[in-house]
């Protein structure tokens, strides 16, 4: 096991109508006047964000509201976020949504106190930001940006999606209530069963030995996701589910499953540029990458594969052929991937023409840098991984 | 799933010579002078206490030490340390040592600014306390108090052994070192697993349905340590063995595996009259508890005691004898305790007299209350399990 430092400061208000004390929880954290950022029209439609702004006004707060974050959110939005908090003397930040809007919501946050533009810090030309408090109501569990340190913005001048972590910018409080999912469709909570999924995995696949209780917590939250997920688009309604899940993409991204280990993050870089430049959901581009991904590096760490087959997917080992065992692992992963309607091949996302080249190139920084850790990919290798899914 | 909030707002810093940051810690947490309290002579004697006041001097920071907290920890120590802090004008409380030394200082954080004495927030008498800042360098992994809210002190006057939770005392940051505990005597380390163990069975045994990732990070967070205890017993200086117990003791307590649901607790209950009457170890006396409150309630959930059996003990299901699934799981825990050497019978700790009925009378107010979530026990229950514990 490695040294760590964990913290986890947010505190996550859980349950039933829990949007309903956005207001007092922002009172407590001090907020006098709160932007409220959202993305389409689902907030509005739903009667969430009546919700959500009626209880910032009972808590005498006052409040400016911007819609139209996108999916795969971009550096404009961040841009004219930065400006109107300024304009507007925003003293604290509220993301209503998923990934996307927390991500922009965490960007704001960190740019509005800085001269520079914004995107230095994606693009690590400034670090060290002092980001503005803000909060979560949560709409999807599937980023974990929730409780993570994480934001992810794609710049739309070159279609660069970078990542930039700032321990600062987690959520003072979020607001989970799976009820307010029980409206997600299918294709959606399919890709945030896999994102949070991919972030267990990512951290699972590691070169540190003697990880013993990390291990296990991964395999006990991936068990349940792959119960809850399909319990959850059979019947959208199903509290339980609903429930296990958005706690799941939680815990899945809030680092407590990085403890004294290095994680890998390939996966996430090979699934960065299929999103950028082809638009497509993060989720469903992880479904396609993740399998290939392990076919080309299992045989890196077998034993590794083996107890990940065994224990998340009750595959029976194979003691002469351990080959065999780590294999049939990824197979029931791919399977389960299918079983939730998620594609498993780029076919598979009306992905057809071969930019393999041109996206091993942008990941590897021009084959300058390897991606990932479990195995170091150059830039030959991660098209290699991209061929394996077609 | 019930509604739940969840804050462990501590900031863990976990690994080898992490004790040697105590001081730059202290100064990003503010402290200016501090009350270093402790326990026996091991923490001077191993060098411990030398390196962590060095480290404090180093930043600049003032201190004044403290010694000679006991295990069961008393009252009057916590009064003392109230009025040394008062008089010596601390603003910063750090603990080195075990769950004795960091409840004591928990409880001092609560007396300093409250004009009444102290032991009116552990009858009931007061609440809502301002606690003063305190930080933990950890020597024993099992009270988990490095990272939860709870303290549990003893009034001599009448042998009163209570506990008191506040979000607030929790630690600001705690240092986790394992090498530290390299030279904890096997009987200490077993008391310690039992102990975490049990914080995790106490919230595992519960009547609220559908808990499922709660659940199995529990499970996960057991098999850890039922791996690792003997290991750490056979092997004092097994770095990963004793790395998963000090971060399984955390985990075990900082309310992570209460999530979504409603605990026990009548196991820690039953002990505290044990140990405040027979100043026996924690650990020991809930070795002895565990079991037999597990034989007197188990058919209220026989599910829940299968799954347990099964998950956590590999007990294969006995599919047309459930019951006997559940009692495997029982005789299974009550081996694994005889395996690392603790008592499992009253004898064994050498209690032969029979003070059952004063016991079970001071647990239950006199009869006047029921102890326990998972099955209300009334003073005749409670006196039927420790008759179990002959």
């Amino acid at each position: 096991m490695q040294n760590f430092i964990f913290k986890s400061p947010t505190e996550f208000i859980f349950g039933k109508e829990a949007e309903n004390q956005t207001g007092s929880y922002l009172k407590k954290y001090g907020a006098k006047k709160v932007l409220v950022l959202y993305g389409g029209k689902s907030a509005k439609a739903s009667g969430l964000l009546d919700r959500v702004t009626k209880s910032i006004s009972e808590a005498g707060i006052e409040y400016t509201e911007m819609g139209g974050v996108q999916p795969n959110p971009v550096l404009s939005k961040v841009r004219e976020g930065i400006e109107l908090c300024r304009k507007e003397q925003i003293d604290f930040l509220l993301a209503v949504g998923g990934g996307s809007v927390i991500d922009t919501m965490k960007a704001i946050g960190i740019g509005i106190d800085y001269e520079g533009d914004v995107w230095d810090y994606f693009c690590g030309k400034a670090s060290n930001p002092h980001p503005y408090p803000g909060a979560v109501v949560l709409t999807i569990p599937a980023a974990g940006s929730e409780g993570s340190k994480s934001m992810v913005i794609t710049n739309e001048n070159g279609l660069l999606k970078r990542g930039f972590d700032c321990e600062e910018s987690r959520s003072k409080f979020s607001i989970l209530n799976p009820e307010i999912t029980y409206t997600l469709p299918a294709y959606q909570t399919a890709c945030g069963a896999v994102d949070m999924m991919s972030h267990i995995m990512e951290r699972y696949f590691t070169n540190t030995p003697s990880v013993e209780l990390t291990d296990r917590m991964s395999e006990a939250v991936l068990k349940t996701i792959i119960h809850a997920a399909p319990a959850a688009i059979a019947n959208p309604s199903d509290y339980n589910a609903r429930a296990d899940l958005m706690w799941a993409s939680t815990l899945a991204h809030c680092d407590l499953l990085s403890c004294g280990k290095t994680g890998d993050w390939a996966s996430h870089d090979l699934e960065h540029e299929l999103s950028a430049l082809y638009g497509i959901a993060h989720g469903a581009g992880l479904a396609v990458v993740t399998p290939a991904w392990m076919k080309y590096v299992f045989k890196h760490d077998i034993p590794r594969f083996c107890q990940f087959a065994s224990r998340v997917f009750d595959v029976e080992m194979n003691y002469f052929n351990p080959e065999e065992t780590a294999l049939t692992g990824i197979y029931k992963l791919e399977e389960f991937f299918k079983k939730l309607a998620m594609p498993t091949r780029l076919a598979d996302l009306g992905i057809t023409d071969n930019q393999f080249q041109l996206m091993a190139a942008k990941t590897t920084g021009q084959g300058t840098h390897t991606i990932g850790n479990f195995a170091k990919l150059s830039e030959n290798d991660c098209c290699q991984i991209y061929e394996l899914m077609k």
